[in-house]
């Protein structure tokens, strides 16, 4: 037994609560090294006759990435208190694993054990309810379409006539999402997620110049009220950017400061190192990277965090927005981000916060900041699969499931998945054009685990490299759209409607796929049904025989609504399969 | 190599900062299996012709326990952003572990690394920085001194005439203290935790019945307020027991509930769970244990959480207190403690929040909540090297070791470190009233990184065994007295206060003893000078020779104030040396 390489500590994706009664436990061991990991617990309180009383449960083993198998299991103290360990086998070998350290025999002390002291409601993780059943859209404003030529920005181009750049405009507006949402509707997605609206100077808006206003060339706040009530209309949320980390260079604050230097009664809204600010290749003053324009806020300064926490309720309540995207989320004192979830939440409390952090973030999610952030890992792990095809299926379950370990359960049915987004190359140019991988990719996206966004434009297959390549106008004429690729998500998109385990509403594991290591295949289910998932990642025929358990099941092909009692598939060259049975 | 056992994650006791300038990384390894490691760094957005660019600094090791290496460095980001993996060599093998797994090489983008997206001054972990010099004292205040017999309860004995029981009272009150002042600044202690002085029920005061009001058997609010002025004007800081886990019996909102059941107005203030209430072995309501006598609170209810933060200010505004310990405070929501840390933070930003936790409190040390947990792992190790003499020194140093490396440095410099309290038996029992080896654990003690803490009476040598036996009346008359105990406490606190290095104004690690493992061996350390504390908890002599990295220095005995060049050191059985030197 590797003794070294058991671990568990007491919180985070180890201890974690669903709700008030409901404790899961993961225990995380050396890859086939244990043959039996059980969890011995018992209420701290209880004994009888010095004897503390515990019991003691098997636990499974939730999923294996490359160098570890994750154990779990979930309880429900009845006095909402629990003292836990392991016991662990491995060949003839038993030890107890508790907090302090390994023993023989499950020590007697209840002092010796992890502990949960108390199960609270007020410490669930709780993310809004909706979330699960969204399906987000993601749109950059400038690009997605022109409804109103009279605010064009000067010198605005024509619709779609040349290729994005850093500094040219093409007079997307409110109007012209209002008119296209008869369009979104019917593709189905009931999210929208806007990149910054606020008054700002680039074409990208962040770099806001004033957070109380939207951008003339979007429309005015009529339009956008106008828009969002559309929007609700049609059961559609509405999540906008919040750019706290950083102002853009005009924000008066900083133009106070630059003008006035040390006297400036901004002084202490930024981090300048000197007077005067000089920007160039590296600044005297703290920005977002080394951007200039980008001037930090300090926002542990109480008058910044009054005027940010303002901005963050003025669109709530006179606007009713249903969900802030921060912005550079991580780079941002966590303080900062308590006080904002109190704030925002207080007066909308199914609001959804949305971090835009790309690695490791559960500091971030334990319940006390944000709902979700951006799951670049998830991101990266299908890209890898199916667009670059630099690992093949193992590799993607087995790196996966360390994404999806590393984070309690409730919290990764809420992660904002993505497979591209306005500061990455469009999924299409990276699956090469070939729309059976970019149809492959969807589904993936549109099946897995958590809340699922489509960029603008993926759908009707857009291309474009890195930024700025990846901010083309939207293409309306039908001609130029591939249909192939729209319908297939459209018809992905209404799968996950109607088949509720492919929202959110069941439990998740990869399955065991030894005997042909070339597919992806995953399990969505609940006690009563479930939804297997199968992905050729490859571009040859596979085939997969489903594990003993679930073999001589009644199954549906939930695309083709054929059905059959085989349990093995064959699988041709980018395709997928979607089948579900009751237990 | 032992991949599965190699394990950092970018937050806790793994990542932390000491100021917004320093960022102390470790890396926890299999025992003795990795050679080398080193830390690969860079900021985030410095690259050079598409390089990323980073360097590279050798970690060493800061200790090690029965199963693991603690590697450790410390960082000053230049624009306080990091991005970091490891190198790490085995043997011949080398590998760069990072946030995204294992590699030959290290990657090239920055996102595959571990980041520290901003270092921020308010994310530091802030105790007060008063705590580190301060010497506690705690004062069950039934027992200490009875000032006034005017305010005796009815029924009190006679002071001392008989063993403490659960129910009997000895009349101990502030008067008393107040009379004793003197001998606690002879003593040379400098803060003073008092248990519960709340109007309350018991003897112990853990059932309180009125917050706001001081129990009359104790004196009055005058009184009080003379006692902390008193304390004050000789330096020494008060810190008195906040029980809002539960309250008790008698507190009117629990009577009310009792009394009026579902149509009582404070229904809300505790989890009962049927009507009318039913008290008996399993209550049907939530308590502390299952003690009828002490419902617990809903911390979660809004009204509940005014009452008893506008009580936390109440006695910092009026009274002037210096700290707060908070009873049971592992089974308080996190939540309320968020809210009551910035509560009495805005009011007295130096007061010290301690919190009666006995487990692994990492969750309520990030800065947001407590400055400190009472170290009771601290007391369990020494307690069974020098009490119960059930591990020997390299066990001590061992387990002692995973409790150090499971906090930040800084977290665990202001651990409350206790022998025992209110709560244990006493320390001079436990050792079997052998005062070579009380003196030796008072030694540790005030000696070992954290703020150590003197329960009444054990600097006399007083007896008793569990609760009650451990609550005797504090004994006055000197030929009673163990004096030989009392003066070497007094001279061991003397010693702390002159040698800055004693206190916690320097870094900690135990040092190698392989040659004698029946030592305890640390040192104490800054730049310029070191403290070597030597412990021989053998009935036996020992020699200990000092590392070769130590050798040849003119150190100085701080007991005998003798100097000497040696490097080998003769101690005997339960005898302990603490030397110094100058590098």
């Amino acid at each position: 037994m590797e003794r070294s390489s058991i671990h568990h500590r007491a919180n985070d994706n180890y201890a974690y609560t669903t709700n008030a009664e409901t404790l899961h436990i993961r225990l995380r061991t050396k890859k086939q090294d244990i043959s039996y990991a059980g969890l011995i617990f018992g209420d701290p309180y209880i004994s009888d006759k010095g004897q503390w009383q515990h019991e003691e449960k098997a636990m499974s083993i939730s999923g294996s990435d490359n160098h570890y198998d994750y154990w779990h299991i979930y309880v429900k103290p009845p006095y909402r208190r629990i003292r836990y360990g392991f016991k662990v086998h491995s060949g003839d070998e038993e030890v107890i694993y508790t907090e302090k350290g390994f023993f023989n025999e499950p020590p007697n002390d209840p002092g010796s054990y992890f502990a949960i002291p108390y199960l609270h409601q007020n410490e669930v993780f709780g993310a809004p309810e909706w979330v699960k059943d969204t399906i987000w859209y993601q749109i950059f404003p400038e690009r997605f379409a022109n409804g109103n030529p009279n605010n064009d920005p000067e010198g605005a181009k024509p619709w779609g006539s040349e290729d994005p750049t850093v500094d040219n405009f093409f007079g997307g507006d409110f109007e012209g999402i209002i008119e296209h949402l008869d369009y979104l509707e019917e593709l189905g997605i009931n999210g929208i997620y806007f990149t910054p609206i606020f008054l700002a100077y680039s074409n990208h808006k962040y770099d806001t110049i004033d957070y109380r206003e939207i951008d003339p060339q979007f429309g005015t706040k009529e339009t956008l009220k106008t828009l969002i009530e559309e929007c609700h209309k049609r059961n559609i949320r509405v999540m906008l950017d919040a750019v706290f980390n950083h102002s853009g260079y005009y924000f008066p604050p900083f133009q106070d400061l630059l003008e006035k230097g040390e006297n400036s009664e901004y002084k202490d809204w930024f981090h300048p190192h000197g007077f005067p600010l000089k920007g160039g290749e590296r600044p005297n003053y703290e920005t977002f990277g080394f951007f200039e324009s980008m001037p930090k806020l300090n926002t542990a300064n109480p008058d910044v965090k009054k005027y940010l926490l303002e901005v963050s309720t003025y669109w709530i309540e006179e606007f009713d927005i249903d969900g802030w995207r921060l912005d550079v989320a991580n780079e941002v004192d966590q303080p900062f981000w308590r006080e904002f979830r109190k704030t925002v939440k207080d007066i909308k409390p199914d609001l959804y916060i949305l971090g835009e952090i790309w690695h490791d973030s559960m500091p971030w999610l334990r319940g006390d900041q944000f709902d979700a952030v951006m799951n670049y890992p998830f991101t990266n792990h299908v890209f890898r699969l199916v667009a670059s095809q630099t690992i093949h299926a193992r590799q993607f379950i087995e790196e996966m499931t360390a994404v999806y370990q590393s984070y309690p359960t409730n919290v990764f049915d809420v992660m904002f998945n993505l497979l591209g987004s306005h500061d990455t190359p469009r999924i299409f140019t990276d699956c090469g054009e070939d729309v059976a991988r970019a149809k492959l990719i969807h589904a993936i996206l549109l099946t897995f685990k958590g809340s699922p966004c489509i960029y603008y434009g993926d759908e009707i297959g857009l291309t474009g490299g890195q930024d700025p390549g990846c901010r083309k106008c939207m293409v309306w004429e039908e001609e130029k759209q591939n249909s192939e690729l729209l319908n297939e998500i459209k018809a992905l998109i209404l799968l996950r409607k109607e088949e509720r385990l492919l929202a959110n509403d069941g439990k998740f594991k990869f399955l065991d796929t030894t005997g042909n290591e070339n597919i992806v295949a995953y399990q969505k289910y609940n006690d009563a049904r479930s939804v297997v998932i199968l992905i050729n990642p490859t571009d040859v025929q596979q085939s997969f025989t489903l594990p003993f358990d679930l073999e001589g099941r009644s199954l549906t092909d939930l695309r083709t609504k054929e059905t059959t009692k085989d349990s093995q598939f064959v699988i041709d060259g980018y395709q997928y399969k979607i089948l579900a049975f009751n237990h």
